[in-house]
């Protein structure tokens, strides 16, 4: 056996919160590519346009009118992919047919009264009002729903229509397969080892210093080590906090502040606005609330498509979809890691 | 409670290949989409490209000339994401920073000597010959590699990178997550009913007929009950059969039949070529090939992103990516599954 070079020869790579294995490949971004190649994103988008339904004072598609909104402006989808009347399939059903009832809120959180800005080029108190408005949503709507799940599509190649800063917020009256599964394996991993997983990688990960791209005295950013999207991030709080709702004041502004830093380093990585679909996940809310949930940790997932440059993406296609996720490089490489370090702040 | 009508209603359905949960919400089909918009594939491809390295004559990216090949041609990936002999990153590591060895070969299939056909438009005996091809593949990697990975992306939206008729190959040491998963799955049903998961669900949709869209004597070819993508097809023989290489010969020819049909309308619903990532699950081979794998029953998975249109394609992306895969339509909603059913062929 020739020694082993996590840089240069292919592996698989454990992700603990998914109990499965990624195929990390070097060297495969060498390929000639005459593949699809996106559209860089609108690099004109006018602050106010009066046929965008997110806009202030603008008439949605149910005819509702939006207030004249100065910071965040929550209101309800007005094609909700849950609804919170939905009547159950019953029970009684063949094993290979099976359905149960989804029950849930659908809402839309817009950032900003701009439609020309985007979370990294906000000021830092706007920022700190996103994520107070976050705070309550999780507060208020899980105390019903078991699961309140808060997210970002930005970019039109990650699904969004819609350019005016927003994000959405989908609460179920079940447990989604994902934070089922990361749930799983936070418990399992606290119960043998005695201390919640992600806050024992947060150590270790400060310590080796090899993945962290930026941190605080109160946060974390790191390029996991199971990372499966080039430059995927896992953002983190260093002291042990289960949800949201649990941050202390400073650690809402020291939220904002990594926010920013790390978006902008995104940002300037292919010069581009950068796309990704984000969100957070902690500890189960509704019934869980009364539960032990020491083994979570609250988490943000940043997951960009991007790979080569601000118009060639990662594809998660055939191999991926019917075998197992696939990177072409490694998170070490430095085209992938030290080229988001060093990204000019 | 009003009563449930699947067609109408949000609910969750089990995939019992996967063990999961699929978000079903009718309608979301109604809403203004202003996001990004897909160009429709190349319409005018030469059939023989002189720059094209998979085309018959031609010299690829390593200097090698591929022959002048008059039906499929297989070479090995000039740029693999596995190869035999990557060596072992050892034992004893941190349980948060695990890696195992990765090897296993690549392997390109160009279907056709012409870069202007596709499956659907190529003869049924050309299409055998394909099948043929892959039986040999599967007897062949199979004797080692636990498992054979055969696929084909198609079309740039799906990270198609060669408009060449072909597919690839990846043979590995492990059983990847989404077979691995598929096991455990077929394993538990038969453990606890006593016959094969799918062969009783071929059983049952063949009787209810509402899902079903293709079929012949030997094959059937049905959107599942839990579909995630629009479109998806699962492609199964009525009869017991473990693996590619278990097929006869009638069911071979059959096969092309019905591979060429499906396609067809698929190629029909938005007159376009239609873009797809399929590939075949069959029972583990190499140390498998020894054990009871009577659990098992060969299937093949298509997965086409389209949703709305040919151009206007089904994001998978924050909901999807961060809590659980969500579907704007039900599997039996017209839209979806009539069109393609009556679909001209
Ligand atoms: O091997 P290709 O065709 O260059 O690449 C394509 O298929 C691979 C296997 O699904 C993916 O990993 C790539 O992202 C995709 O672009
Ligand atoms: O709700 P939107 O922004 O219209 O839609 C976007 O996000 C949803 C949630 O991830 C996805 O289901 C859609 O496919 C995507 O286009």
């Amino acid at each position: 056996d020739a020694r082993f070079d996590p840089k240069e020869h292919q592996h698989l790579r454990y992700n603990p919160l998914r109990d499965s294995w990624i195929l990390v490949s070097a060297h495969r971004m060498k390929r000639p590519w005459a593949g699809q190649v996106e559209k860089p994103p609108e690099e004109q988008i006018p602050r106010y346009d009066p046929r965008n339904p997110l806009c202030p004072g603008n008439t949605r598609a149910n005819g509702e009118v939006n207030p004249d909104y100065e910071s965040t402006f929550v209101f309800d989808n007005d094609f909700p992919a849950l609804q919170p009347d939905a009547p159950d399939p019953g029970a009684d059903q063949h094993p290979l047919f099976q359905s149960k009832a989804a029950r849930g809120v659908c809402k839309v959180m817009c950032f900003h009264p701009w439609s020309d800005v985007t979370l990294p080029l906000m000021k830092k108190e706007e920022v700190v009002k996103v994520i107070e408005k976050w705070v309550e949503l999780v507060e208020e709507i899980g105390i019903t729903y078991p699961w309140v799940q808060i997210f970002e599509n930005k970019g039109a190649v990650m699904g969004c229509s819609n350019p005016h800063p927003h994000c959405q917020v989908w609460a179920s009256n079940f447990l989604p397969n994902e934070p089922a599964l990361s749930d799983r394996c936070q418990r399992k991993y606290y119960e043998k080892h005695g201390e919640p997983l992600l806050l024992e990688y947060a150590k270790q990960e400060a310590e080796k210093k090899e993945r962290v791209v930026v941190e605080s005295s109160d946060w974390l950013a790191v390029v996991p080590y199971w990372a499966t999207w080039p430059y995927q991030m896992l953002l983190l709080p260093r002291r042990h906090v289960l949800r949201l709702n649990d941050l202390t004041t400073e650690e809402r502004e020291g939220l904002a502040d990594i926010m920013k830093r790390l978006l902008t380093k995104y940002d300037n990585l292919f010069e581009v606005s950068f796309p990704y679909s984000m969100g957070w996940h902690g500890a189960p809310t509704g019934p869980h609330l009364k539960e032990n949930n020491s083994h979570w940790q609250l988490h943000a997932h940043y997951y960009p498509p991007l790979l080569r440059s601000a118009t060639v993406k990662k594809f998660m296609v055939g191999y991926e979809m019917l075998a197992q996720e696939q990177r072409d490089l490694t998170p070490e490489q430095p085209e992938a890691l030290a080229s988001l370090f060093y990204c000019y702040l």
